[in-house]
Formats: structure tokens, sequence, C-alpha cells
């Protein structure tokens, strides 16, 4: 490890959180460079829906590499883009009657995210975009001004400007008709909240702590932002691509957004992001908006693959199925340990219990990482254990995960009364 | 073609100007879905300099992917990303005596510009940067902000603040000096320009036109950056990676930067892009820039590989000699058609040449195409012919391109005098 | 009127609203050149407080004049200054038991409000400041950014920056603690709310329609910004000198705001504001906010002559008596046309009602004009109908203007019934 | 002195630099309140080009008070308005054919440079401006940001935006065309300078230290706009109301502005601002732009019997006489005083001396306080005594206050030499 402490930035996280050298990877398994096994309820923070060195996958990027076939393209045409764009749109679109054009955009969630908002603020010709508290968009600057996070901002980033935050669903809790205020906002013009171009949102808030936006919240947001002229972009970029059971994570609430931001599993794991609009939207002139590695065509490769589980409506049934195994094995645990005071929130295969103590959730991490299971934490301030596993995860490691995450929580239990108790760690 | 206007964004933009649909790639020659080669003298926009589909690189992405070894990793600890940045200290930071601390950013060149724009701001305290006419530093928000072309900037993105922008060397003839007007700037507390936490620039302004800034100003900038304590901040995206015959740019001014933007190359065309940073100024807070794909282990694989062109002095060596056959035969070209009143530029093997009639770059591009090579305009006009082949290029193959670029000039003169004579194109 | 008409902007506002050429006045009395009288309801926007020519004024400032003492005075010291210093410490500050330094500005509300935005800005050295739903602060660049009203906010000012607005009292109803809301918002690291210099704030908003903060909300502020290291400034430009009842607008919470804006009636309708700081606050340098204007002695004459009001407490009991009659006057007007269902709200002598019709208002002001009444409206649309008398108004011309209220009502709902009856108005 | 150190705010600066409580008042000459004598070569900042209490003006203020007609009128229309407007019209718009809307802002010169910012972006839709180097504008939010001098801009106002500063007249030597240089961004559209909706110029810079503009540079300035579509906006707030020989400053350019910002002494010392502008840019809707002492009719009296000096064209001959008194005056002193290595700069009736040693000028300001003579500094430096006497000065105060500058001088170079040599001061 020395290498990196000498040589890499302050910066780097996940590698003091789960401080092991990683070498292979199949499905839900990482091994170490020990061969150490673990299990994986991180999923590359979503961008592994679809598992670690994905079989059919794998052997399209092999193949692909094996005939020299193109692997930089820029925006230029290629057979591997082309085929992609015709997955997406027969498996897709067509079954669920969507009319999106298609943007390949920096392959970064942030680039997406970016080019989404200058889309909107050039189309509408205003500058102010609404966002949530606790959100969460990419921490270029674009995206940093619409996301919530104080430790990301610093005063002399000159961040604070052409947006503004609004409660999100639940956020001053069940009384709160946040809707309500956003609609008094707008119709009021001496709120001193300027009609937006665009608001921002995403279903559910995974960074900022698995908050699920109810459905008519979703579909109140949906009607203001219809009712004043505003564009409503759905941010899937983390519960896009199966996470929350439907392909886009807004068909629960069946909305239908002015631009969708896709990124993290699209391309497998390889770096890729589109931004769908509809068509009116595609305002750009040709170049007016790129970026050197928006071709990055082993992703296209990887993508046009990974669209095949979508083939038949096995895929979704198992991510419900799979959603309550972790729900109810989750909620057990909770009644288990009562005395943790936690809260489940979750929809599909993401979910999150936030304990009442801030700290709780990162010492389970940490006892579940010596227990050979990788698990992050989310919310502010980290006091939401998040629960992200790979789509395609088999029910015996989940079974298994869970366990560690029962007896994690047990131990962090036992070294607190330990510590109270004046008893040696 | 149908399916990309159907369903891709009117941003599209090469695909314009290159109409085919390409399949495969090897070295400098690109072919179509219907086995039509191409020669390419543009490379990725400077993503290739080691040729499409390096064979060793491309063998070793193979084995890799074949052994199940990480592909995705966060910024979590792998084995391939511990040989890179071995291979970046002993290869690249050690003979050239560098001290560098290295950033995993989000994989595209302008998350890695945001992320130095962002620590130069909050190490300095302050949000003031200071950028060059013509500058070109990429397209999300904050990198945005110091690129100077306006047809990427709109003024509802509300883009106009913290920063300014200063004559490139050049811009105002020989006669003024630039690098005097900014000294003046900064000592002079009455002019308008707040002292900046950094200044960015590109030793070699490549979209911009090919603009090359002389060892001397370099200097002065330097040694300006040090007396007001302004962080310099080096651009280093398309020019680095041996490109103008060193493997950083700014090596041939004997300047030492504080901090280095690399990408496009880096990863021989797979999305990777790095910062790197003088220690001190390594202030981030674990985890505070991130980014989803900034542990893209192909791209890590791949580099590795790459690097070991830089083992022995002969890869240099060929880049200038190439250099110079680029620079010979355009000499020859714009001697033999003394009509184009023609300008070269360049250094290493990034050459330009501007014609005085802003619409002939574009006319001898598409020509060129038509007789199967590929090569781009830059500029703020487009008014500059841009040569950025891979630095693997062979020698006939450069021979056989500069001949086309003769014939397409000949066909561009001819067509326009067709015209003015009134005969029929 | 034609010159007018011919040679002043489009912008002229209450020349419409009240067309008439004025000429002299005298308390709460104006005559226009035909010698016309009016009742002022008015009181130059709360600027005359003590009434049109106050004679007591007028006296000290002909002697003034006549002895030619210094008129314009840049900030050096003069005599008539000194005065001012004086009367304000021993008859303001000095009963109150307050400490403030004193700053005088450029002589104009926002100049002031200005002021005080930039220190708490450098002292606190953060950018953000908090403001409220339908806050008037005034018209420059500063100011505007917290004043809520879009009417006067255009896209190309490049405003939203560095602010952000909260829901003043009441603003979502009762049941709604918007106090709590924005501890929650102060307190969750991620609420997209940045921690701000200053939270700036009316105590009761004039220009946004007279909403009455109540005290306990004004104490919980006040606790906000203890607690969260926040500058509260009061705008008590127009709620001040007076106007609710104590001389200071927030004497009534019993709160003590680190900075008071105080302009309009201070200087009887001269030109003259001031900031007050908490000693502590006062880090400027010699010269670093300055103004032309900011000596302008006449005011100083004026303002100290003034001051003597308060000798005494019978000027505030006064206050308190008329604004009785005001209250109760108008609910039995509000009772008697019960069809125009309107809600009275105000304290002191500041007083509003607000109509459900939203051009109601501006009907009533407009017969009560054309019944020699001057009488504005205010709210986001001018649904407000506002009485905002000189203090020193006589009994008998409050009854006289109350009842052309009362037949000014009457005429607009005889004109509205009038119109659906089908008859000719 | 006591209370103005106790009360007054630590920004007090010109009680600082003359540290007396001045009283009384005629013409040029100020008393303080133990009747010393003072010559006034500073005239209120160019606030009192027509003297102290002018008598005429001061008869007419008594007179006007006595009467009680109206001192505070909002934007409503007045008697005294109406001759203010005839008066401008007559005497100055109709011999010098011009046309312009007038609009009565809050009456301090940032209120009105604010006003015009706010128009022009407004009118244009674009919300850049640019400005000079040196510029002074004010020091509201929206001024200062086009105000050059660092002193006044903390980091934590957040006011890089929306505004880029160019080289003034001769401020890169004699050698450099910086109208060449603007001609070139404006022509670049990849030279970083968005189209601005207008440029703010002094025709001569008072506050940054008496630079003056040569007629041909304000020319080829006003050809750009008209080029460029770019308003040209003149802020004649000190170098106004015959400061420079002409009523306008920009008359000896022949030049026709888009909008002109007029303040200081068009009230005569009483607070008073116009901004003038092209008819077709009269774009305001009522009320968008308002203020509480927008209506000073104290100031329109004064004004409009202050114009009545431009009734003949002896005042301007008056102001080129005096103008050459100072100007024959100063140039003797510095060729008295070689040593002192001065420049001498000016037009009509503002001169400035820039000295080598930049704290020799405000040696020269104390010397010639001790001497009773007011005289001020300018410059980013305070490095440029400042000559800006009233218009109406006698001839013999000139010659008292030239004699008392020459005095000064001496003294400071007598014992900066005492202080050389090692004598006591």
């Amino acid at each position: 490890m020395r290498i990196f402490e000498e040589m890499e930035s302050e910066v780097r996280g996940y590698i003091r959180s789960f401080p092991a050298v990683f070498d292979t990877a199949k499905g839900s398994e990482i091994f170490d460079e020990h061969n150490n096994r673990f299990i994986d309820f991180f999923a590359g923070a979503g961008s592994l829906n679809y598992g670690h060195n994905n079989t059919t996958v794998t052997e399209a990027l092999i193949e692909y590499l094996q005939n020299d076939r193109i692997v930089h393209g820029l925006d230029k045409a290629t057979v591997a883009k082309r085929e992609f764009l015709k997955k997406l749109r027969d498996t897709i679109f067509m079954p669920r009657n969507m009319d999106y054009k298609v943007q390949f955009t920096g392959p970064t969630g942030t680039n997406a995210v970016e080019t989404a908002l200058k889309l909107a603020r050039m189309v509408k010709g205003r500058s102010n975009i609404l966002a949530f508290t606790n959100a969460y968009h990419g921490l270029s600057m674009g995206s940093l001004a619409v996301t919530g996070n104080s430790f990301y901002r610093d005063e002399s980033y000159g961040l604070r400007a052409n947006s503004a935050f609004l409660p999100f669903d639940g956020y001053m809790g069940k009384a709160f008709d946040s809707m309500a205020y956003l609609r008094k906002l707008l119709s009021d013009q001496s709120s001193g909240v300027d009609l937006p171009a665009a608001i921002i949102v995403e279903t559910v808030q995974g960074e900022g702590g698995i908050h699920v936006a109810r459905d008519e919240w979703l579909q109140e947001l949906e009607s203001i932002c219809r009712e004043f002229d505003i564009l409503l972009i759905i941010d899937d970029i983390q519960m896009g691509n199966g996470r929350t059971g439907t392909f886009f994570s807004f068909e629960r609430a069946g909305i239908k957004p002015d631009m969708v931001v896709v990124s993290k599993s699209i391309g497998t794991g390889l770096p890729m992001s589109l931004l769908l609009m509809r068509p009116e939207l595609d305002q750009w002139k040709p170049g007016e908006h790129t970026g050197t590695f928006r071709g990055n065509n082993l992703a296209f490769v990887a993508a046009t693959k990974a669209l095949e589980y979508w083939d038949s409506p096995a895929f979704a049934d198992g991510i419900t199925h799979k959603g309550k195994l972790f729900e109810n094995g989750l909620n057990a645990i909770i009644e288990k340990h009562a005395k943790i005071e936690a809260e489940l929130r979750g929809v599909g295969m993401v979910w999150g219990i936030e304990f009442s103590d801030p700290d709780f959730a990162s010492s389970v991490s940490e006892e579940a990482f010596a227990r050979n299971l990788i698990i992050e934490t989310a919310g502010a301030n980290g006091q939401v254990l998040k629960f992200l596993p790979a789509l395609t995860i088999e029910e015996k490691l989940i079974e298994e995960g869970l366990n560690i995450v029962d007896e994690s929580i047990a131990a962090v239990l036992k070294s607190r009364k330990d510590l109270r108790d004046g008893v040696l760690a």
C-alpha cells in the first residue's frame, strides 16, 4: 500500500474505508491480491448493476479487442455505436413508448448533468435551476452548484449562483407539503425564487441518504413543471439501469421527464454517459457541446450486451424478488437490535438503514469489512448504511451478506457497551 | 447512417465532417464498415498518440479481461493502479526529477481541469483564475469559464465570473509584450484584475489554432506566478504525452508548474485523467473531490504499457524526426501553393496551417476526406488545418498523407478558380 | 404635465397614480399648483413621519442657510454633524442602552443596505446572505439581490448569486414554522443553504404588503443567528423612526440586531442614511466605503431637530393612540363592506388592507385620489391598500381620510356591480 | 472631535486628512468652528463646482422653504421639478442639439451608475459590461463591479462577474493602442471577452489619478461601440457640470454617448443624480427602477438656479481662463522643484501632479492643510495631488492656493532632506 500513500493525493477515500489491494472480481465477489474474498454490497457505487466482469459482457469485449475494432471514436459513427443505439431504441424506448434524442456526453455522470443544465438554460433562456436538499449531482462546477452537501463546497469556488434548493419529499416531516411550498414560491412573483429553466431531481436520493420520493410527490412535481413551463430533469445516474425495479427509476410514478441523465451501470462499469431529451429540446448546434471520450466504444459494446437483460420481464421480476429479500432481512435485523433505533428506507434494490447515532453506520461498515463484506455509508454525515448490491447477485450471497451485517451490528453494539462498561475493547 | 440522424442529438459533429461508419482501426489507419481505408492525421483529437489498437496495449487488455481482473474500482487500491503509479514514478517522474502527487479524477479532460481549478481556489482562498485568449480547457461549467470561444458560451449559462482573459503569446503581434501587460495589471492595484489563485495555460494552444508559446514567454509567466504567489497550471491534455517532443509539453521551457492536467493519450484512448500537483498543494480532505469512473482500471493497464515507450530516448527522438518530416513537407506544400498565403506553426508533432481565407481549411479537410485522409481544423473559425497524427505513425503514411494534403489544396484552389471563372464545379 | 411626458423617462411611477403638479405642503396636507388640497396617507413612502415642512425643522434649515453654514461636507467633521451625533446618542441610544457605531452612508436606503451587506460579508468572510419572501431592500445590485419581487429583477442583471430566500413569518400559513425550517436548513450540512454572513429582515414588510412578524418569530430569528454565528441585520428604513410605535421597529420584540439600517424619515424627507453596527463589527479601513453625499448637513440639522420629538414619551404614546384610530376605523370599514373579503394587518401607524380581488386596492387608491386623498398600494401585485400617514397627522385628518376610504370602497363596489349589471359606468 | 472618534465608524476618512470641525463656508473658503479660514481646492470632490453656499442658490432655497413648497416628492410631478426640466432642456440640451430622456435616480452617483448598467443590460439582453483600468464608478455592488481599485473589493463580496477591464488610454504607454486591442478582442470570437451590453468610461479619470483620454481615443471608442452594437455610457459624475471646460466632459471629443450619468455638482452640493439616455433606450416599465429620494426638490431648485451660469458663454470662457492659470502655475512649480520628478496632467479645471515618490502627494496635502489649504490626493496609491477647485473660484484665491502648494512642496522636500541629513524634524 505504501506507493498509494507516497504518490496518491490525500483526496483518496475508499482505499481508506476498504484497505486492501484488490485484484480480481466476478459477479458480486471481489478478491484482493492475497486472494481474500469479499462480498460486494456496494457495486461500484451503482456502476456494477450487472456485476463485476459479467461473463457475456467480458466475452464481447475480448472479441471486440481481438478484432482491432475501433475503441476511441470521438463522436464519429461506428458500428458499435450503431448497435447500441438500435438496442436502446428496440429494448428500452419502444416498449415504453418513449421518444428521446440521445446525446453521448463525456463519460462521467457529472458531465452528463452539466450537459443537461446547459441545454435547459439555453433552451429556456433562463439561468436559474432548482434542486433539492440532500441532492447529489456531481462535483464539477455546474453540477456542484445543484449539489447540497457543503462538504464539497468551498467559499472560494464562487458556486452560489443560479441555483436554489427546495425541501425534498419528507424533508420537513410528513406534515409539510413541499410541493405546495414550491407552487407558492413559483406563483408568488415576490418570493425571491425566480422562474427556473429546470428542476433537477433524483427519484431516490442515493448519496443523500436513501430518501425515496413518493409517486404522488413526483407526479405533483411533474405537473408543476408543466404548469410553469419548467423543464423536469431526472438524474437517473445511480437510480436508473434497473436499480429501483424498472429500467428508469421514474417509471413507477408514470411521469415523463423532459430530460434524463444516464450513467454508471449503463456501460457495466466502463465510463459512459447519456443525456436523453425530448426531441424538441434538441436545439444544440453541431459541436456546441463536445468531449474527447464521448465515443468510448468498449462501453457501447458492453452496454449493448447488458441491455439484453431487459429483453424479458424476468430481470425486473428478479429485482423485485431480491429487493424483498433485502427489505425483509433488514427489517428482521432492525427488529432484533431494537436498541439501534434505526429506520429502513428503500425501494427495489437500494436500501438504507439510518441510525439515530450518526457514527453507528460507519462502525458497522468497518466491522463488516473485517468480516469480508463491502458496504458503504451515505447521507450528509454518513449516518446511513447503504445497500447497493449488483442486481445480478445470487440469493445465497444476499443471505451471507445480511448475516455479516447482523453480526457487525452486534459487534458494534457490544464494543459500545464494553466501552460504557469500562471493559477494554 | 439513418439511425444516427433519427436518434442522436443534433450536437453530433465529427460524424458530419467524416461521414462514414467506421469499424476497425490499427495504428494510423482506420477502416469503415465497407472496408475503405483512411489515413488518420487526427488521432482522436490527440488521444491516440500511440495509435489505434496499439498491439502491446491491446494484448495486455485482453489478458486482463480474460483473467477477470478488476475493471471498475472507484478509488480503491488495485494491483493495476499500483502498477501504473510505479511506472509513472519510475519512467516519468524520477528521470525528470519531478515530485508530484497524483490525483485520479473523473476520466475526462474537463474533469481534471475542474479539479485543478477547485484545488487552486481552495488552497489560495481566492476565486479568480486567469486564462488566455483562444484557450480551450473544456466545456463543463468550471472549465468553460476559462475557455475563450464564445461559440460554447451562452448568456444563460451565467459563466462570466471569477475568471479573466489575457492575450496569449503573439496575440497582439510580436511588438506587444503580453507578459509586461500582465505584470502591470498585477502590480497595479487599480487595474481591475484581482490577484488570481492560478493562471491556467496551454504551452501550445491546440483547439485555439496551434499557437506555440515561446520558451521565454513561458519562463516569464512562471516567474510572474512566483513573484505574485499565483499557482501555475499547465493544461497538458492535448499537448502532453509526447505530442511536442517530450513527455510533458513544458519540458522544453524548463519550467516547473504547480499543477499539471493530464488526459487524452495517457490511457491510449481509454478514458483516464490525472491531476499532478506539488505535494504541499495536496490539501484535499479524503473524499472531498470524487467521481465514479476515476478508477478505470483498463485504462491503467493500457497506460502502464504505453509508458514503456518512454523507457528509452528513442521514442522522443522519433517524434523529433517525424516532426521534421511534417515541418519540411508542409513548408514545401505552402511554397508550392503560394496563392494560399498560409502560415505554418507548430512544434514536435503538432502543426497547423492558417490560411488567410477562413473557409479554406475546412474545404481542404473535406477534399482530404474524399481522398481517404482524416484531418481536422482548429481555431476560432476553423481557419487552421491541424496536423495531429499518432506519434507512432509510419513514415510512408506521413508521406502518403502529405501528398493527399497537397492534392486537396490543389483541388480547392482549382474549384475556387473554376467558380470565379464561371466553370461548373 | 406635457414636459414630464416629453422629457422624463417612462420609469416615472407616482406621477401616473397621482396625476397632479404639486407645489406646496404642510404637515399631512399637500396642494397642487391650482391650490387643490389633498390629504396625505402616504407620507413620502415613509420619509415624512414628521410631516411635510415640519415648522421647527424648516425654521432650523432656513436659519442654517441664512448663516452660510456648511451644506456639503463629505465626511469631514462639521458642527451640524456633531450636534446630530450627540442628539442621537443622548435621546435614542442612551435611554435604550444601545451601543452602536454610526456610519454615514450615501443618503439613500439602498446605499445603507449595500453597506451593511458588504460589511457583514467582509467581517464574516462569507458571501452568502439570507433574506425573506416579499423582502424589499432596494434596487441597486447588492440590495436587489435580497429583494424578492421579480418585477425588479431581469435575467440580464445576473443577480442570482450569494443570496437565498426563506419564508417570512406566516408565508405558508400559521401551521408552518418557518424558523424551524431555517434551523433545519442551517443544521443540515447537506441542505444546499450555505452558512450565511448575515440574515437581513424587515420586522414589518412594507412594500411587500404589510406583513408583521410576530415578536416570538423575531426572537427565534435572533436566537438562531446567535447559535450559528450569523449577523442579524434589521432593515428599518421604512419601519424605523417611530412608524411601529417605538423609535426602532424591533424594540417591541426586545431583540438586539448586529446592524440596523436607518433612512427615510431620519432626515425628515431630506436624503440621509445611517448604518448602525455593533462596535466590534466596525472593521472598515478608513475610506474603504465612501460616497459623495454622505455629509448632507441640511439633513443633519433637520434630523437633530426631529429627534426632539423623542425627548418625552408623549410622541410614542400619540403613535399608539392614532394607530388605534386607524385600526378601529379600518375594522369598521371592512365590517361594513363585508363583500370585499378583506384582511387588515398592521401595527403602530402602518396598516394594510389586503383584498381578495387583487385589482381592488388600486381601484380604491384611484377613487380616493379623485376624492383628494393620497394613498398607495403595496404587495407583490399591489393587492394591499397601504396606510402610511405622518405620525404627526391630526386626528380630524385621520377621520376625514378614513371617510374618503370608506366612500372610495363603496364607489368601487358600486362600479363593479354596475359593470356586472350592464349599467354604463 | 471626541464624539466622532467615539461614535463614528472607523470608515471615516476626510476627517482624518483634514482634522478640523468645519462650520461655515462661502464660495471657495471654508471656516472651522474657531473661525480659521481655509481655501478649498477640493470642492466637495467635485460637488461644489459653483462654490459653497452660492448666494443666488441659497437665496432661492430659503425662499422655497419659507413658502412651504414641497421638499420631498418621490417621483410625483412638482413645480420645482418642472422648472428644472425646462431649464435643462432650454439651456443645456437645445443649444447642444441633444435629445435625451431624463431619469431621476436615487440622488447619489452610484445609484445613477447602477441605473445605467441595469438599463443597458436589460435593453441589450447581455450581462457583460466593459470598464477600464483605474475606473471609479462607485461602491454599491453594481458600480463596484466596474471600479478598478482592489482597495474597495473584498473576496467575500463576490463581485467578479459580468464585467471585464480594459487598458485606459495611455495605460501601457503611448506605443500601445488600447483601442486596437479592444477591437481585436471583440472581433475575435475566441478572445474570452464576451460582447458587452455597454462600455462605461470616464473621459478624465478623476479618482483614478487624473488620466485624460485623448479625443481620438474617445472617438475610436464611440466608433467601436457603434460597429459592435455596444452602448456607450459616459460617467460624467465628477467631470461633468463644466469641470473640463464644457457642460458635459465629452463635448470636446464630439461624441454622442448613449447614456450619460450626471451627479455631484448638478445639485450644487445637494444630493441629486440623473441618468440621460437616448429616447429609444427608455424601455423601463413604470416603477421598474425606483428610490425614495429621487425627488429631492431642494436640489431641483438649486440646480435650476445653477444652470443659469450656462446661459452665456462667459462661464465656460472663465473655466478655460482659470484652467490656464492652474496649468501655468503648476508647471512653474514643477519646474522650480525639479527634484520631485513630477508629471502634470489635466484639462479645464481638473489637474493632477503625479510624483515619482508615491508618498509625496499626501505629505504635500498635509503640509498644505497646515497652511490652510484643502487639497486631496488621487490615484491607486494616492500618488497624485489633485486640483479640483470650484469653477467660480476667484483668481486671487487661485494664486494664494498655488503659493501654498509651492511652499508645501518646499517644506516636504526640506523635511525629507533633513531626515536624510539626520537633522531632527
